[in-house]
């Protein structure tokens, strides 16, 4: 089993790695304050994992109470949240009752949001069942719900107790969805780890065919990445904004284009080439990298080109976005595979330049 | 100006007690970390001090919105706070963006979730203008919305960066209002300052005669003490249960007999003589305390008997309460005037009789 620490202090929780630890009640037990836990799933990942996981738990004399809820970005609103809480209090889930989040990045988030609101904040759990999920949502807690206006606008800071990532869940992936998580296991080598490109320029083949091991060691140096960001900049004031990148446009990507029509990492590949598009419009980073770039995302089936929504549409989409301060927005930018940095000094036109030129434009 | 730190660490705190505190607005704006704030507030306080607190902070280059809600417990609700995220965002709101709360606490505890969840949190500073927010909504970091099944069931700890409590406000509060307020000011003398309890005897009369003096010092010992315990519990897992007596009852006067005909402070009156006579019953507290206790919240024109909803009603309603713990709930009682303590040790048959000897029975 392979084991790593976000060190958060007093907050501070495993993240544990292996086949198979959906079926080990024992883990979970141990980081339970008292005998009663709240599963939150949807109908896709009910039917596939959640009677074992209820059943394993309650040999440990856990009282399980499971919540399903509809599968999809859309439904990561409001109105999901409050069905949460219904059914929370109808179950009379208590300030100690955990709360354990089954599923991907919607669960998660849902879940966790559930978590650090219900009763001013209960225990929370993370089992991420999609590789998005493993390598980056159910790690570094954040936690929300979108709001019509724009993704993940409404929530808070919220650290889980334990994750335990089950690679064996991967296997039930659809293959889209394991190309999507390979966009965020791209961009932890394009913002810090040249080293992790390189071996995902060689491990490519390998991650698409779902092998397990190399599966395995990608989630681990991807999680790895990101606790050590995380530990440094819990509340994203500064080196943390960098897990960002191609965030800023992905998220315009997912308003205009309507929640759940790109996949969240489909429109995070889609931004990391605008922002490497401008990056080399700057004058940052080189023609070859660029096309490295542009190459390993193709070849995890990632788009490299962006809807044609128009450059002015993505524009005012961004400026809703939380990553601006003081009215000027901040992008996350290259200046090397492997190296990346935080500016709010792009003029206007170079950023709608990059938009178009990743066909963007309308 | 009297003046007292909340210590919490990196997120300690100043509150400020004076009058015509609203009309300096330097001390907000020191406060804030980018030029951009919103006010929020209701639509009884806003004709009377909205205009000139935002003239006040324009006069000092702060760009201000307000926001103004419908006045009311009834509308501490998700709808409330969904109307304030749809200003914020269509203000465009940044992470820097400070909200104020100007009101009671309602106003505080809806703008304070409100700050702890828009972009997953952004700074927050409280004005409360009535006496309860300022001896105790505005103070300690609880926040939240009420749910149809229990108040503050959802909600966050979340601290402001600074409170203001502008004693001049009092002269425009109802009658009711100050009475409602002086059963948390009680309160304090009740869990562990006998001595204030002593003074509120004394003081009675001028409290309510609205002299400021008087009053200025009842609200900085009570802001002492609620201080002082929080600084010990933030998040409440000890000895900050002990805010929390009468509260339980008070909570099931409040959501069985419909929120907002009783005052939250008259529900805290009805819940402090339930617990009073409970620990009278259970050997804990002699007569002659019960007597002055009883004596005191009259005087302050508070209610010393509850509403016939019943005493299963009542056990109803109480057993959905945040201070359940492993199927048990948790109270709180006296063993002296100034001496309260936490217990789950008590007989549900001795509940429902000091329920009843209060007036409670259906």
């Amino acid at each position: 089993m392979r084991r790593l620490d976000v060190n958060l202090g007093t907050r501070s929780y495993p993240i544990l790695i292996a086949p198979g630890l959906l079926y080990q009640p024992a883990l979970v037990a141990a980081h339970l304050p008292s005998r009663r836990a709240a599963i939150v799933t949807n109908t896709t990942i009910a039917p596939l994992y959640l009677a074992r996981l209820e059943a394993g738990l309650r040999e440990v004399s856990i009282d399980i109470h499971a919540i399903i809820i509809d599968d999809g970005e859309a439904y990561k609103n409001w109105e999901t949240l409050n069905r949460i809480f219904d059914e929370l209090i109808a179950a009379r889930a208590e300030r100690t009752t955990t709360l354990i989040a089954l599923g991907g990045g919607v669960i998660g988030d849902l879940t966790g949001f559930a978590a650090a609101t219900y009763q001013r904040g209960v225990p929370f759990i993370q089992i991420p069942t999609t590789l998005l999920a493993q390598v980056d949502s159910s790690v570094g807690g954040k936690t929300g719900i979108n709001h019509p206006r724009g993704k993940n606008m409404i929530g808070a800071f919220y650290q889980p107790r334990l994750v335990l990532a089950d690679t064996d869940t991967l296997a039930t992936l659809p293959a889209r969805e394991l190309h999507a998580g390979l966009a965020e296991v791209i961009k932890y080598g394009l913002i810090r780890d040249a080293a992790f490109f390189d071996w995902l320029e060689e491990a490519m083949p390998a991650l698409l065919a779902g092998e397990a091991e190399v599966l395995a060691h990608a989630i681990e140096r991807s999680c790895r990445n990101k606790a050590d960001i995380v530990a440094e900049d819990e509340t994203e004031s500064g080196v943390r904004m960098l897990l960002n990148l191609g965030h800023t446009f992905g998220h315009a990507i997912e308003a205009g284009h309507g929640y759940g029509n790109w996949l969240h990492g489909e429109a995070v590949a889609g931004g990391i080439m605008i922002a490497t598009e401008l990056s080399r419009r700057l004058g940052l980073l080189d023609q070859h990298s660029v096309g490295r770039i542009r190459e390993l995302l193709s070849r995890a089936e990632l788009p490299v080109t962006v809807p044609a929504l128009g450059v002015e549409r993505y524009l005012d989409l961004m400026s809703a976005d939380k990553k601006v301060a003081d009215g000027r927005l901040r992008l996350i930018l290259l200046e090397a595979i492997g190296r990346a940095f935080v500016t709010a000094d792009v003029p206007v036109s170079e950023i709608g330049a990059a938009i178009a030129a990743c066909g963007g434009d309308g």
